[in-house]
C-alpha cells in the first residue's frame, strides 16, 4: 500500500477561517471544517461593551484566529481518520492588511489588562478605514521627495496598507505604539505562534508594506519626515526576516503540535494574501492564464515575465505570489453585491412571483429572461463603479453610471448591463495586464458566482474573446493554502519541489468549457469600445461631476 | 334677475373629447361630458379588419369627432338646462398637426366607398409617424436652399408637422393627393363643418404648418424642388384664410344648430391646439407667469414681447396663442410615464406592501419616503431623456442617463432623481426661454400629476426658485376654449372683449401657493449645475455614445 502524505491549508476570511486537508498524491480534500470568529468583525464597540469605535473602524479579537485553527484542524483530523505522522505541513492565508501589534511574548496588545479598553491594541482589519489622514500624510511626503510616482506607490498609497496603520497608532496612541515589541500581519502572528520564529510573508510585504527584495520597505528619509519616533521603525518594530512565497517559516512547535493534534517539526509554510492562494488552488502556476475571482467584488491576477504597476494595477516585486514570476494584480470593487443590490431592492412582485412559480432565485430568474436577448439589445451600458473605481482610476469617490434608459428597459435589461459591466471593467484589466507583455490564453474563473450562475461566465467569455473554465474546488484558497504547505514540506517529506508543481499535479478544472461565440463577440467589441469612451469621458481629472455629487451625499 | 350668458368648449384629446359649458360671468362649469372616440387610435389596421397598417403609424376616423361633439353637447345642454338661447358661442380645441384630407363636400375621403381601404384616407393623428423619409427630404431641401436655420424651421422640422404628412400622401398614394380638395388641421375640418366656412387656425398654422403671418407658408421654391405636384399646393390643397388666435371663424349654420341643438348664427373660434388651450384656461393671459402641464410628457409655455426659436424652443410668430404676444412652446419628452416606468418595473414587493398597509398607492409611497431627505442626500443625477430630449438638442437618439448610483441606493431615492431631472430639465427650458427677454415670475401648473403629486410640485418650485401655484380646474383645455368663444362672441353678445379679457375674468388658481425654501434652492443650483454640465457632456455633436446605444437597439 502507497503511503500517502497531507497538508493542512487554512483559509482566514473576514468572518470565519476554512481548514482543508489535502491528499499530496491527488489533490483530493480528505476532510474541511470552518468556524466563524466568535468576535466577528468590531466595527461599533469594543468587547468590554463600553469602548465606542469610530465610524470606518474595523477590529478583530486575536484569540479568535486561535481559537478557529484549534477547533477547525482538530475536526478536519477526527474526521478524516489520517493519522497525525501523514500530516507533512500546513500553511495559512489571511486577509491582509491584517495587523497585529504585540509584545515580546507574542502576546497581542489587547489581551493585557491595562490595553483591554484601547482600540488600537486590537488587529486592525484589512478593511479598517481609520488612517486616511496617515496615508494622506504618507502621500505628501513620497511626493516632496519625488517617489510618489515609483510603481511601489502607483501615485497613491492606500490607507489599507501596513504603514497607515502603523502610523495611526503613532498619533492617536503612543503609548500603545511605544509598548509594541513588534507590528505584524495576522498571517505572520500566526506562523510565529506556530514555529517560535518571528518572519514576514514575502508576498504580505511586497502588496501590503511597500517592500521589495532589490530595496526593502520605504526609504528612511520618508520615514525621518513623517515622524522621528520612527527612526528605528524598520529595525525596530518591524524586524522579522522576509521569506519567500513557497517558503518554509519553521517548524511546528512541540507545544502547537500537541494542541492540534499534529506531530512536531511538520513545515510551516510562509503565509499568503487569502485571494492569492486561490493561483495555485486553481491550477496556476505559470504565465498565459487568467485568474479571476468573482464574489461580492472581484480580483484578477496574472502570471508574467514583466513587472507592471499602472491604473490600479499591483505586480512589480517578483515571486510575491508565484516563485520566478511577477504576478500582477487588479480587481473590481462591486461584482456580486451590486447584483444583490439590484434584484434585492429593483425586481418588482410581478418578477418574485413568477420567479417562484419557476422555481427559480431571482438571479436564475433574471438570468434567464436576460439571455434571451442579444448583446446590445437593450441599448444599456452601465459603469460598474457602484462601490468606486480601481482600475482605471483608483478612485473611491466615483460611482455607477447607467446610460440608455428608455421607457421600454426592462429589469433584466439592467441586471444583464450590470454583468456586462463588470465584463468589460474585466477586459480593461485584462489589457492593461497585458502592456506589461504578457498574454492571456485562458481565464480560469472561481469564486461564489462562478458556482452559481452560468450566464455570467458565458457574458464574461463573449467579451473577454478568451475561453473559460471554472475552478473544480469551491474552496481554492484553503486548497492553495495546502499546496503552499506541500512545497515548503518538500519533495522529500512526501510534497513538492515548489508550489508550482504542486498545483499542477493538484489542480483541478470542471469539465465545462466555455467557449467565445464570434457573433457575440463582434458586438460585444463595439459595445466595448463605448464603455472605454464612456469611462474616458468619466476621468475624474477631467470631469467632476461624479466627484460633486458623492460630495453632497449625506 | 342678471342674464347669464354661457359658451361651450370643446377639447379634442388623442382617446376622447370632453366638453364643457362655461358660465361667462364667473368661468363656473355649468355641465361638462366626455366620450371616447368609437374607433379609438387605429395603429394595426383600417376598420375593415383588413387593411393592415405600418408600424409607427396612427390613424382615426373623423366620422368618430362629429359622433362625440354631438353626444357631448347634447348631454352638457341636458344636463345643465341652461336655454340654448343663452349659450352664445363655441370654441374647440385639438390635437395638432391631425390631418384630414377631404373633399369640396367637407367628405372625408375614407367615407367614399372607393377609398375605404386606402389607409391615407384616414385621419393622421398628430403621432402619426409614418413622414419620416419625407421629412428628412424637406429637410434637405431647405438646408440646399439654405434656409433650414430660419428660426421657422430650427436646423430641422419634424415628421410630426403638416407638409411632411401631405408629402407623404403623394408619394404612397398620389391618387389620394390627386382627389383631396384640400388638406386640413382636423379642427379647422370641424370649424368648417360647423359654420361652412373654409377658414384655418392661424395658432396651429403657426405651430404646424411653417406658416408665419409675414412670409405665408413654406417658400414655393421649396415645394418646386420637392415635387413638381406641388405648384399649386398653397393657392389650392391648402386654400384657406388663416384665422388669427382669439378669432371667429363663422357662425352655427341651421343645420348644425338643429344637431347639436343650440342657437344658429352662434359665434365658432378659430380652432386652437389642445395644450396651448390650457394657457387661457389656467389664467396665463400675459408675460410673467410660466405656463406648465405636466402630464405623461409636459407642455411648458411662456408669453413674451421678442420671438424665439432655438434649443427645442418654438416661438416665432405673434400672436399665435394670444394677441399681442409670441407665446414660446417647448417640452419635455417623459414626465408621467417615466415615474410610471419605474413604478411598474423597479419598486419590489416590500415596497408594495409597506405601501398598502399605509392605505397608499406606489407613486404617494416613495413620495413620502423621499420627501425625508434634503436634495443632493441621495448623490443622483439623472438626464430625463428617457423618450429622447427636445430641449437642448431635439434628438430623439438620445436615452436616460442615470449617475451616482451606490450600493446604499433606494428605489425612492431613485424616483425623487427623476422628478428632480424634470425640474432641471424644465428650469432649463425656462432659461431658454427668458432668453428672449422675458421674465418668469411665477409658475402655474396644471394637468394629472400637478392634481395627484404635491411632492413633485415641491420639488419644482425649489429648483425654479419661483412661487408656483396650480389651476383650480383638471380641464383646463376645455375651459380655456369656452373662453376663446367667449372672444369670438364679443363683448355684446355677452362675452368679451378678447380672450385676455376672458381669461383674466375667469380663470382660477387653487389657493395653495407652493414658495421656494431658500437653503433647498441653494443645493438645487449645484445640482442644476452638474445637469447642465452632464447635458453638456451628452451633445450628441461631440459624444457619440448614446447614438451610437440607439443604433444597436433591437
Amino acid at each position: 500500500m502507497k503511503c500517502e502524505k497531507y497538508t493542512l491549508g487554512i483559509d482566514y476570511g473576514t468572518l470565519s477561517a476554512r481548514t482543508v486537508l489535502m491528499n499530496c498524491d491527488d489533490g483530493s480534500v480528505a476532510a474541511s471544517a470552518s468556524m466563524a470568529y466568535p468576535h466577528a468583525v468590531m466595527d461599533r464597540e469594543l468587547p468590554d461593551g463600553i469602548t465606542q469605535l469610530p465610524a470606518n473602524w474595523a477590529l478583530e479579537y486575536p484569540d479568535d484566529y486561535i481559537l478557529v485553527l484549534e477547533h477547525t484542524v482538530r475536526a478536519v483530523m477526527e474526521q478524516s481518520h489520517v493519522p497525525a505522522e501523514d500530516v507533512i505541513g500546513l500553511s495559512i492565508d489571511f486577509t491582509s492588511c491584517t495587523v497585529i501589534v504585540s509584545d515580546e511574548q507574542k502576546q497581542p496588545l489587547c489581551d493585557l489588562e491595562e490595553f483591554r479598553s484601547r482600540p488600537h491594541a486590537y488587529a486592525k482589519l484589512w478593511k479598517h478605514h481609520g488612517a486616511q489622514d496617515e496615508a494622506d500624510e504618507i502621500n505628501r511626503v513620497l511626493t516632496r521627495q519625488g517617489l510618489i510616482d515609483q510603481p511601489k506607490y502607483g501615485g497613491a498609497i492606500s490607507p489599507e496598507l501596513l504603514l497607515p496603520k502603523i502610523l495611526e497608532v503613532l498619533h492617536d496612541d503612543p503609548e500603545i505604539y511605544e509598548r509594541a515589541y513588534v507590528f505584524l500581519e495576522a498571517g505572520d502572528w500566526m506562523t510565529w505562534n506556530l514555529t517560535g520564529e518571528l518572519k514576514r510573508s514575502g508576498n504580505m510585504a511586497a502588496y501590503k508594506a511597500m517592500w521589495s527584495p532589490e530595496e526593502g520597505y520605504v526609504p528612511q528619509s520618508v520615514l525621518d519626515e513623517l515622524d522621528p519616533r520612527l527612526s528605528d521603525l524598520i529595525s525596530g518594530k518591524l524586524r522579522g526576516e522576509i521569506c519567500p512565497a513557497g517558503g518554509c517559516i519553521g517548524r511546528l512547535t512541540d507545544e502547537w503540535a500537541e494542541r492540534l493534534g499534529l506531530n512536531p517539526g511538520i513545515a510551516v509554510g510562509a503565509s499568503i494574501i487569502d485571494s492569492h492562494a486561490g493561483m495555485p488552488g486553481s491550477g496556476i502556476y505559470g504565465p498565459g492564464q487568467l485568474m479571476l475571482v468573482l464574489g461580492t467584488s472581484s480580483v484578477e491576477l496574472l502570471l508574467s515575465d514583466h513587472p507592471h504597476a499602472d491604473h490600479g494595477v499591483v505586480g512589480c516585486v517578483r515571486g510575491a505570489i508565484m516563485p520566478g514570476y511577477y504576478s500582477l494584480e487588479a480587481g473590481l470593487a462591486a461584482v456580486g453585491d451590486m447584483y444583490g443590490w439590484f434584484v434585492d431592492g429593483f425586481v418588482p412582485a410581478s418578477y418574485s412571483d413568477a420567479a417562484k412559480k419557476k422555481g427559480m432565485n431571482l438571479h436564475q430568474y433574471l438570468s434567464f429572461l436576460a439571455q434571451k436577448a442579444e448583446p446590445g439589445d437593450s441599448g444599456l451600458l452601465a459603469l460598474d463603479w457602484w462601490n468606486g473605481n480601481k482600475t482605471p482610476y483608483v478612485n473611491g469617490d466615483l460611482s455607477g453610471v447607467l446610460l440608455g434608459l428608455t421607457l421600454h428597459t426592462r429589469p433584466e435589461e439592467i441586471y444583464r448591463a450590470l454583468i456586462e459591466a463588470n465584463a468589460f471593467g474585466t477586459r480593461m484589466i485584462m489589457e492593461e495586464f497585458m502592456k506589461s507583455g504578457a498574454s492571456v490564453d485562458e481565464v480560469i474563473v472561481s469564486g461564489g458566482i462562478a458556482e452559481k450562475n452560468p450566464f455570467v461566465l458565458r457574458v464574461f467569455t463573449d467579451v473577454l474573446k478568451r475561453p473559460v473554465r471554472v475552478s473544480a474546488s469551491d474552496q481554492t484558497a484553503a486548497l492553495g493554502s495546502a499546496m503552499y504547505a506541500a512545497a515548503a514540506a518538500g519533495e522529500e517529506a512526501g510534497g513538492y519541489a515548489s508550489v508550482a508543481d504542486a498545483s499542477r499535479a493538484l489542480a483541478k478544472l470542471k469539465d465545462e468549457l466555455y467557449e467565445p461565440d464570434p457573433k457575440r463577440s463582434e458586438i460585444y467589441d463595439k459595445l466595448y469600445g463605448l464603455y472605454c469612451e464612456t469611462v474616458k469621458r468619466f476621468d475624474p481629472q477631467e470631469n467632476p461631476v461624479l466627484k460633486a455629487l458623492k460630495e453632497m451625499r449625506c
